[in-house]
């Protein structure tokens, strides 16, 4: 019984962000290629997959069997080259589910070569889906969540993603179950939204047996990319925004030449998005560390935060 | 005048292998992927590029300039998936010497797409030499190293490299330089054999005026392979040799399967070859540490090292 009460009541499921690596372009011995994993009820979505992300995945501990879907904002090595290596690992450890890679068509065009040579006759199957990053659409959908492309300005077609979360049904009111002696049965059917009757007809309304599950929460991941007020109507109210900031002020010609944005204009967008908090990253390999960073973002908006490896970031 | 004569009575130069990775198919949080680099008179030669070897390159010190050439034993990810990104990181430090890249014709296949896509605008090439694994010859020459190829046994064609050192001039001896006040003029003829005459015609054999350099030195690299005695011959007297010890001598059986090496059979290719000292790597992912391989093989062989990341081994 005590499992079951606790699905009933637990009231947050789980939300995490993995950071398995948050540098830029040039590895460097303090920062890994990107590649994050989000665990939304541990099913876990990775995010890009720079070379060494198969090992970072492996410091994280997070399960290997319970990712199937990667998602690939662009075709710049430091966000892909890890690929081949995580896919032909899957198939030494024997896995069979399918493997789903969200991605450009001109990944799969580089891939499949690689998988015939290298991954010939691995017991599961490499499924591509074609994304195009110029366009804002729902890509994947389950009961819990939702993800979705958001356009970004890049050097080469970009996307982010955004992941929302399902609404969940109302949390039942356990000393109200217990004062109303409320069987088992319709304990599905109140968390749904039913009234009560008693036996002598009185109707008890839901909202005395429940109170609202907490809201849905999202997730927008957005690098690499200029500084672009256009996603902000898209990320919206966003429990945690995640924006590359590759550059100090200092060097806003650099990140302007590059297309990449400073910690600054990473927390405009996250003032003007109105999300709760800002997670930065992909930090240039230039600074030994990113306090400035930190504080140039803070400066405009608090509630920043510094990514960094093995880092787990709760929404 | 110290430098010069540093530069003349110095008896060893520089040969060093740098492990940066000695783990085998599976990456773990103990062990990377394979490479290692030949350091000969600051001159680097890299041997396997798994994944994640440019970070170890980078971790190692060595100075990515002095690496011009890189050899591949074989077309196993775990051997060759680091060569994209570091070609790549190589293309953003802004290098302009050619890489020559040394490996069997599927390759280039494979990369010359990559590197159309990732590498686009590159300021250096890649020039790839086709190297034949069933065959045993030179494939590299300077005038401080040959390096040739030695055939293997593995699941699919693979080969070894034999780095030979060229002789070196005799050693001056300072005293009897001074003795006879040699001018400087002299000194390299000497040293390439000729004799000294004296103004009154007395002639100083050249025997009292140098002592022989130190022997050439060889390093031979085993990896992958099954048990394979015909490389003996080729690798005899090799000052150090390394060869894979995937397996200790209970998973014979699984050696023999995936056409590796127990630490025994290590050993006892290096006790038949003569070598003065076995190194020992590419250890299997199974094993939690490495001294049961290394007293296995010192069992047959005493002169027995275990391979480690960040490991410099001295000839």
């Amino acid at each position: 019984m005590q499992s079951l009460f606790y699905s009933i009541f637990a009231h947050m499921e789980k939300f995490e962000i993995n950071i398995l690596g948050c540098g830029s372009a040039l590895p460097t011995l303090r920062h890994q290629a990107t590649s994050q994993v989000v665990n939304i009820r541990e099913k876990l979505f990775m995010i890009d997959c720079g070379e060494g992300t198969q090992v970072q995945l492996r410091r994280s501990r997070l399960k290997f069997t319970r990712l199937n879907n990667i998602f690939i904002s662009h075709l710049h090595g430091d966000h892909c080259f890890g690929l081949i290596g995580l896919i032909s690992t899957f198939g030494m450890l024997e896995r069979t589910a399918d493997l789903h890679l969200y991605c450009q068509p001109e990944l799969e065009k580089l891939l499949i070569p690689q998988l015939n040579f290298f991954c010939k006759g691995m017991p599961y199957q490499v499924i591509f889906h074609h994304i195009n990053p110029k366009e804002q659409k729902v890509i994947y959908e389950d009961r819990s969540v939702s993800i979705e492309t958001i356009p970004l300005e890049h050097r080469i077609p970009t996307c982010g993603f955004l992941f929302r979360e399902k609404p969940t049904p109302n949390h039942i009111l356990r000393d109200m179950i217990d004062f109303y002696n409320i069987p088992l049965w319709m304990i599905n059917r109140i968390k749904n939204g039913e009234d009560f009757v008693l036996e002598d007809g009185t109707i008890i309304p839901n909202t005395k047996l429940t109170k609202p599950s907490a809201p849905p929460r999202s997730y927008a991941y957005c690098s690499d990319t200029a500084y672009f007020p256009r996603i902000t109507e898209q990320i919206k109210n966003a429990d945690v925004l995640f924006h590359e900031a590759t550059f100090e002020e200092s060097d806003i010609s650099r990140a302007k030449q590059t297309h990449h944005s400073t910690a600054k204009q990473a927390a405009q967008i996250a003032l003007d998005a109105q999300v709760k908090r800002l997670l930065i990253g992909h930090f240039s390999a230039r600074y030994e560390d990113e306090n400035n960073l930190l504080q140039e973002a803070r400066s405009i908006f608090p509630q920043t935060f510094l990514a960094n490896e093995n880092m787990v970031f709760k929404l």
